[in-house]
Formats: C-alpha cells, structure tokens, sequence
C-alpha cells in the first residue's frame, strides 16, 4: 500500500511541492474514493497543505517560521533543534479527500515536502485508503 | 463518501464550531468505527479540535495565533500571508475516532473552522472511513 | 476498533513517548498493511512525532513552544489557555503508516504524548484502518 519517493532538498529551508506524487500515486492504487496520506518518516522535516500559485506564499512561511523559533539555548548538541521544533509545528503527514478517483485539493491547494534542515535527500511516503474501482 | 458543506465566515479571524456536520456526518453515512475526518480546501483557513465549553478558549487562541505570526515584510502581493501562515500551522484536516457509530470526541473537545482571511463563505469536506454496521 | 490507553503525566509540560502502545496496538490488530492512528481526547494535550534518540530534542520542543505563547492578557477564566493554545498548534492525533504488520516509523521517530497542563493521568485512543492479514 506505501509507496516511497526520494525528494532532494536544495537549501536549509526548503518546500518542494510533491503534489504530483499523490496524485500519481492515487492514479496508481486505482483508489476511487478515499483518503491519500503523505508521510515524512524525519523528525527535522514535515508536509504541510499551501498555496501553490504564487511561490511567494510559501517563501513567506518558511521565512515566518524561521522568525517565530524563539532565541533561547537549546541543549540538543547537533543545533537543529529548531528544525525539530518547525518539523513537530507544521507535522508529518497529511491527509487528502479522493473522490471519483482523484485528489480533492482545493483550487489553491498543493501539497509541500517542509526541510528545515537541508539540504538533504529525504524520504516521502504516500499511501491510499478506501474503495477501488 | 465525501459531503461538502458551506460555512458562512463573519469576521477576518474567525471559528465556527462544525462538530454537528461531523457528528451528522458519520449518522449518515452508517459508519460504526472507524474515523471521521473534516478537510478544509482552502490556503487561508483551516481546521482544529479543542475546548467548546467556554467560548473565550477559543478567542484566546485566535488572539495569540494573530500575536504569533512575526512583523516581517512579506512578498506575496496579496498581503494576506498571516492568514497563509496560520491556516499552514493548524493544519487542513482532522481525524476523529469513531466507535458505536459516533464520534469518541473528549468530554470539552469540539470541532472548529478557522478562518484566517474572511468573512467568507467555506467549503467543508466530511468524510468516514471504515466499518459499516 | 479503537483501545483506550491511560498515560500519566509528571509535569505542567510533559512529552511521554508512546511508541510502544502504537506498535502494541498494531501487533493486536493484526494489521498488515494500512494506517495507526493515535488520537488525544483532551483539549489541553496533543500528539506529535519527534525525534527520540536525544531527550533533549523534546524538552527543547517543549521550551520554544512555552516561549512561543504571546504574554497577552488571556480572557478564559481557568488561566489555562497557553496549554489550549499548543493543543491546537501541536494537534490531537498523526497517522503513522504500517506495513508487513509494524509501524513505518523512520530512524529516528518516537510518538509522543504532549502534556501542556499537567500533571494529569490523560486518555490515548489507538486505532488501526487497513488491510489484515
């Protein structure tokens, strides 16, 4: 049922949008009606549900968020813990509607792999729930 | 599987209580477990669980969301990118457990719609997954 | 479908891994391929997924988050609604992919419970959608 993609990340926060592998993967399982999950199986990256028509939204996010880890010390000695903190805030995974065979994203809606400790290759996991044709 | 509804916003920030059309819902589609899960398709609301006892919880949370986003200049032109931010951090779904054909919400759990950006009108998808009786 | 777990927390902010009930959960289901939801029936207290090799990354999770909530005159009575506040932010369930009978958890993921107004001893439903053996 869990397919696994590999997502290259190009900066220390980056989204890469990985809406095209729901949906290819909803294509795939032959789902009809159901849920699509994406799971981030990492504790410094996450997936989240954005804007995906003007990129400066999700530029303005990540910019955001990067603003609202508070400047405290921090005890974990590799020094992400901020990224383990945005990964916990925005989450590991997202659930999809599919109706007739096809995600239901809203008309503004793309769905967004969330680094924040990149750049590196990191592991997506997409799986469908529900009734086949 | 999946029901749309319409919710009518009133205010810029704003959170209806939608527990009803959950627990409608889950009456209708003759579920006895499984799980319930409410989608909002749209990049500048959202959905969440909490107290539904006290109104002032959720205004609290609304007032803090709006203290929390930082006043940093943002590039998308719309100028709505709190309203992005904040629907991105509550997230698009929720997934209530289902057992003996209703919801196993907490004794002060109720189900909201945030709305970040409005007054609008909503979409609200509603979906089971599951064992039917 | 779902089984109740009781967890008892230690402190007013408490992160008690449970990873261990979800994979129990699983194991009894007799689950081999599907979804493991964990769910947290209260309104102040969540769930999340974060690293569990370092304690250090969840106590730092839980000190930026305390740092996160605006010092802004809160109006619910009970004084509590910091604790209502990152229930929301941090969410009441995730959904963690299983397949060949476990949980796909990556390397480094443990579940933990989030406690925001403790201690308290808190409810934790777990519940298995997919396909048996």
């Amino acid at each position: 049922m869990w397919h696994e993609h590999s997502v290259q990340t190009r900066k220390q926060t980056d989204f890469i949008e990985i809406t095209h592998l729901a949906a290819e993967a909803v294509r795939q399982s032959g789902l009809q009606e159901g849920v699509c999950f994406v799971y981030v199986p990492h504790t410094t990256a996450g997936v989240t549900i954005n804007e995906d028509a003007d990129p400066d939204v999700i530029a303005d996010f990540g910019r955001a968020l990067a603003e609202m880890v508070p400047r405290i010390p921090f005890r974990h000695a590799e020094g992400n813990s901020p990224a383990h903190i945005l990964a916990s805030l925005v989450g590991s995974s997202v659930a999809v509607p599919v109706e007739g065979g096809r995600l239901l994203l809203g008309t503004w809606q793309g769905i967004y792999l969330c680094e924040f400790d990149g750049p590196r290759r990191r592991r997506v996991l997409i799986g469908c729930l529900g009734t086949k044709a």
